[in-house]
């Protein structure tokens, strides 16, 4: 059992870390020429694998239609394609293409690359530590009165 | 020692809780009349105490034109003041007006009382873990290549 207070400092560091690291994606944009909402999906399918557009929203906090903008950006691109739902017909899977998942895998890599210094510091036991308390805030957030 | 591919994981979970974060404090802002822009400036300076208006934005991640017209509409609402730096007579430090103080912790206080439940299952050390592990992040993301 944790203060309040603790909790809002998790929130505290939060803010500042998404948007710098939100800049830093940005400004990397060019070299794959995939937006920051672009690679936000690719990265979910690769992460998650292949699942329906309102899978997609709920996972990365967002809306649907930001999702269909980004998905529709992304078919263009030919990054992702659109595969048939075995459990419904009527709502098809997202799925990555070939070169989506080239792209994304590039992108993770450099990513990853840049964040060598940090991960020399930290210990698997303090990411899975991070994570718990992450997944805990986000479904308390969801429930919260 | 962590994988590239840990640290992308937490990546992974800081997106949606930010993005979930924000809508809630979003729809929480007409309790208090304060914009989420203002709030996070108050919380700054509950936490860390006076500063300039650089300073701000800075330990925000955000641009000092966003945090001078957060302060202008704080100020309107007389909720945070300028007052002299003894250290530098030309940049002056931001303060919380008593209105300002007692609206964030309002604010917070509320916030906490709905993360009751994630405090519940988690450990002072799971947090010291996690905290420590995001504020290694933002180094790298500020540092990295």
């Amino acid at each position: 059992m944790v203060s309040g207070q603790r909790l809002s400092d998790v929130f505290r560091a939060v803010g500042p870390l998404y948007r710098e690291a939100a800049q830093r994606v940005a400004r990397d944009e060019q070299l794959e020429g995939v937006s920051t909402g672009v690679r936000a999906v690719l990265e979910e399918l690769l992460a998650e694998g292949r699942q329906t557009m309102p899978a997609v929203a709920r996972n990365l906090g967002t809306t649907r239609q930001y999702v269909q903008r980004m998905v529709e950006e992304a078919a263009a691109a030919g990054l992702v394609r659109s595969v048939p739902n075995p459990a419904h017909r009527r709502s098809p899977l997202l799925a990555l293409t070939p070169a989506g998942r080239a792209a994304i895998r590039r992108i993770l890599r450099r990513e990853q690359a840049a964040l060598a210094g940090a991960a020399r510091d930290l210990s698997d036991r303090d990411v899975d530590a991070c994570l718990r308390v992450l997944h805990r805030l986000r479904q308390a957030v969801r429930e919260g009165g």
